[in-house]
């Protein structure tokens, strides 16, 4: 009944890196936070206080600046997979995760080096790199979204705590988290375009949300990831994490005023909150870093 | 030497409301955040507990409600005045703020009612109904801009604590807060074009960032301030605070990397914060509703 | 109706410094979040871009450091004068305003140098040294307190909009935040026993907060501060911002259970706020720096 | 490569509960935050959009203010196992996870109904209940602590980016999520004195970060870890989630001074991100539920 040190991994969080590509006039940016997370036989460093083993966090943050120089930020995806290589190549580090969360800047009428912020959500990746490989997981953050209509919930099971009425027509708002693994992600820089593919899944979600007669946030769900992996045969799965933004109608007939749904208060907590998993039925796993 | 009751005010704040248009199958959505504040002769509310006088906040919230369906949310200016001025027809309120809050959603695609939320900003106005009339403030929260050149910061003052460095082409960062008094703002629905000032305004502001080659954060903001009321003949004054978002070139000397404005930190903490107004100098004075 | 340069200062908000006196073996600590804005002549700044006046915000941030070595964090509001008065000597400056929030530690047992975080509020001041002196401002942010009876609120006015039941006993909760003005600020470091006084009033406004059978929010804080201002004669006002935390009463009858102010539910927003000064009525008047 | 649904679960998320006990005239309050999730087989209601098996978030939420009317918050850990017990009662879950945060407040002087808000961590605790029993881990958040001595961190392993200098005598700070598993979690109420082990532990973690000479953060958490499985023979593993929460000597050479480890710049971002779990190594498996 030893006691021992179980899983354990340390990294430097949220390094705010801004690269300016600069090389013509006409300027670039890319706006990234970066977290790395490394694992290995870290137990000295814990049980004898001997650091022989680690490689500080502060050389990880050097490290993702010094790549933002020599390799770019390209893609976010390359530029995480970039660095995992790195730090799995150190001695006692056996496996090494990437988190960067991208944030959007698009460029001032057609100035060459002004930029405004657009959107409220990044795009986002981690890349885990360890023993047989590359795992790339992409997906976006915070994609807000609403529908006045085409949505309700009806049919549901009740307990004796359940007073909630069914409802035909509602709103439905969220602030989606989406995360989808590649099959492919174990990859050189510039095989896979990214971008491309980040574009067409994020248009996709879209679509699907928009296009939906929901029955509920679940059936939702289901449909923009099913969606997604019909059309992206190089997905394995895809994970959604999705608050259900509650919206209540006021009612305001104490004021002689009907509201067939017109007048709303959008309410902060509680939330519903759903996650849900659409994957492939033969997908080979993803990494075994568990969070 | 008594002691008195001074300045005092009281109202609701942060109603979140969504209202939904669907008088035809193509929806239309607005999402505020209104928060309202009434003076008056509150004396005995404070000084012997007698409310009889006082409007409660949650009477307040329902009025915010109720307006939305009576007059609808058209524009925020529009529909700050009404429910100022209606508070200020209740006896023994003396003077009433309003602020809005607006986000922004663009719709799916083309779809009917789906909609994601768009850019960071919000739009905002505080309209001041007191005796002599009414103040409507518009403005922008949280515009996010950056230039990667053309900014610079030279020649300042030194004392025995400066070690700064004299930049000649540095990042220049803000999110900026900018408030415009309307000198035309006591006016009845639909007189003034709100959204089409706003829109024209926030484009302004843009370009006058981009444009600027800045001497300083202050130089940028007078030039944008400037432009927005050389072009603007009914704006009284326009006020522009906006944080100075440092990013720091980080030296990459140590890996034998040069790095010439392309790899940058951006810090938190601590950050510049310049406030300046630009005004006319024959403008009458704003509300006595001091914050 | 020429466009000019209206009321503007410039400064460097929340630099966080954490002070440890290890004199001798048994430290102490400071930990500070500290704000500088500087006014004076800055026309050439802003119109012209000639920074020859503007001491940057980079050295005031190097002058708060120095002063935390030189002077010591000893009391807030004396660190504050310091600065304000060292700035104020800076030639084209005409007034300086120093806000620091101070978080509280407190030691681990008896540990010589080991501290935990206590409390959620900060002890805060704002210091404004101008032409005919200083003006010192102490506080209190984020005190939260609730009372699970002996607050009501009845007899409140009525509008068509006003649908609020009478509420003989619920709960009622702020955080709040109190700004006293001193009439002895203008003083030197040690004359004043600052903390000794705070804790005084933070005392009081606890004790005033519970033993005041509560008509309403408003009724609660003219209690709080003329108790404050009663027993404080070098007080020459007292001002108090607070959010009315709803708490609403949980309707279990569906379930078969009554609910005699037992289970509440504690809501975000929207919330009541109240803002009021209790003063006294032959006091000099503040600062002239309007926010 | 069928296309199917992947692990999923939903709930109702940040139920703010306050629970008065006022049975005499000294009243007791519990302040808490409670999540709720629920897996069990919902296919049907993702894929064909039938809710027949989904108890609405909405009912989820009654029973929770039901439960803490009926059971009463009575200990955290107690609350969230009958809340669990009772929705794996619910015909299609499976599984059930019940999360709580309680916040702390303290009475005013002796007053019988009036209190105020201690301390910046919360109490938490994360119940599982699924086939073979319930899983029980109880936890501090943000529990924040600084040691302005007694902190070293030297000997590590250098690659090309490392250019930290090794300290002798740093400050060492972090505001710790700690989680321990309980070996008797799967209990009825009343039998685990759940507040005295809370109690016992968070003072031991304080004395074993107070005590520990610490060679890096790493070395810290498994003393912390270390001293607390030693001393509590009930549970199963610790978890400690620490940021380092870098303070920077500040370099005064500029100005004369010199900086013996007096003042330190406060950074927000990056920091580090230590995560370590200490066990015994015979101890059964927590929750199959994966996050």
């Amino acid at each position: 009944m030893a006691i021992v040190l179980g899983p354990n991994h340390y990294g430097k969080a949220e390094i705010h890196l801004v690269r300016v590509y600069r090389d013509t006039a006409r300027h670039e940016i890319r706006d990234v936070l970066v977290s790395t997370s490394l694992r290995g036989d870290f137990d000295a460093a814990h049980v004898r206080g001997d650091q022989a083993d680690v490689l500080p966090t502060d050389s990880q943050k050097n490290a993702v600046f010094a790549y933002a120089k020599e390799h770019g930020v390209g893609e976010i995806e390359d530029f995480a997979l970039a660095l995992g290589r790195y730090f799995t190549g150190i001695e006692s580090v056996t496996a090494a995760r990437i988190e960067v969360d991208e944030g959007g800047w698009q460029r001032i009428g057609d100035h060459d080096h002004a930029f405004v912020r657009s959107g409220r959500e990044s795009r986002t990746t981690t890349v885990t790199v360890q023993a047989g490989g590359a795992h790339v997981v992409s997906g976006v953050k915070e994609l807000t979204v609403m529908k006045s209509s085409g949505s309700q919930f009806r049919g549901f099971r009740r307990d004796r705590y359940t007073t909630l009425e069914e409802a035909d027509d509602r709103i439905l708002a969220t602030a989606l988290t989406a995360r989808w693994r590649h099959l492919d992600g174990d990859t050189a820089p510039g095989l896979v375009d990214w971008s491309a593919r980040h574009a067409a899944i994020r248009s996709m979600l879209l679509d699907a949300f928009a296009a939906t007669h929901s029955r509920a946030l679940q059936h939702t769900l289901w449909s923009m990831g099913r969606a997604v992996l019909d059309a992206q045969p190089d997905l394995a799965e895809i994970r959604l994490t999705a608050p259900n933004l509650h919206h209540f109608v006021v009612d305001l007939e104490p004021f002689g005023l009907d509201n067939p749904g017109e007048v709303f208060h959008a309410a902060d907590r509680p939330y519903g909150l759903i996650d849900a998993t659409v994957q492939r039925d033969d997908a080979p796993p993803g990494p075994s870093w568990s969070a």
